[in-house]
């Protein structure tokens, strides 16, 4: 059967690879740039070329940016005591985007799971001990999804932590049980972020 | 605020243009990629880079394809006197995925819309009246969408083939009314060219 091209199938397969489209979607969103090549195609195609070239992972906080240590962990008027921890950069981004934090952050990768085979060794947990430990941390924020993974994570960090004298809170329940960070409203991020709680 | 560097966030921007991805898909289809530049994000670009040089439009049906005429226009196998006429590009590509067409294609661009400002002179309806007049088809299948658009386009192809005496039929009534031909299963579709009558 002749359908289309190789250079269009292998677009629409690499498309259909992306989290939220399908390979009917892919299909349809290749039809519309490929109408369009110079003002979508194109500039898509350098700017995936650049990301890939000039992203890397921060190696004090674990988020992603085109340098390291990354701009939150650069800026200056971030609070340097205050650290919240999450599971993944999504939700950083997604605290970012509340403008609720004003400390720093640290990437965790992940939360441990027992039955997935996520151990802590999988997890940024001993770089967040040694950073405590080190750069004078007055408080760390677990803002972990309210799942029994993120429970499980939260207890061995305060377990973890505890020698260093560091002060835990996690986010008050107002997180919906089973909810990822990533999808909340920024009002829920907030008021989860005002009336958090020691641990 | 700080959140995430001008790279992604041009990234982001291009990918939710995308129909069918908002921007927190965009966001989330960025975190997944940026984990593996190597395997997607590199690839990616190559493929629309290579599609944007390399696609272009067939001229004789419309279709996309790397070479024009086109792959399906050169195919020895396929029917020269059956042309199957769509709406557009998505349309053929949904027909060839049922392979319930053995002739070849005209694709018109779009439908009349007198509303909406979409004449003949807008669409490639002289095109398709000169291929009937010089090159021999002896039937024309209109399988436009099943809208009032559609149906206002099948009445005023059906005047202007009539002088060629070629034979027009459309799809038979089986397609959903306001449906588009491109989300429809392959069985639906095979019905209703089965199924197609004169005109």
């Amino acid at each position: 059967m002749t359908t289309h091209s190789d250079e269009i199938e292998r677009l629409v397969g690499l498309l259909a690879r992306l989290p939220g489209l399908g390979r009917r979607s892919a299909r349809r969103a290749v039809l519309r740039i490929l109408g369009e090549p110079e003002r979508v195609m194109l500039p898509l195609a350098e700017a995936l070329r650049e990301a890939a070239a000039a992203v890397r992972r921060c190696e004090s906080c674990g988020n992603l940016d085109t340098a390291s240590p990354c701009a939150i962990c650069r800026d200056p008027r971030r609070e340097r005591g205050l650290i919240c921890v999450v599971e993944g950069v999504g939700d950083l981004w997604a605290l970012e985007r509340a403008q609720v934090h004003r400390g720093l952050y640290h990437v965790l990768g992940g939360t441990l799971s027992p039955l997935g085979g996520v151990g802590p060794e999988d997890l940024a947990i001993q770089p967040l001990v040694a950073r405590v430990a080190s750069e004078g941390v007055e408080e760390v924020i677990l803002a972990l999804p309210a799942t029994v993974d993120g429970a499980t994570t939260g207890h061995y960090l305060t377990d973890r932590l505890r020698p260093t004298g560091v002060q835990v809170t996690r986010l008050a329940q107002g997180v919906p049980i089973g909810g990822s960070l990533e999808v909340l409203d920024d009002g829920t991020l907030a008021a989860a972020l005002r009336a958090r709680r020691a641990v």
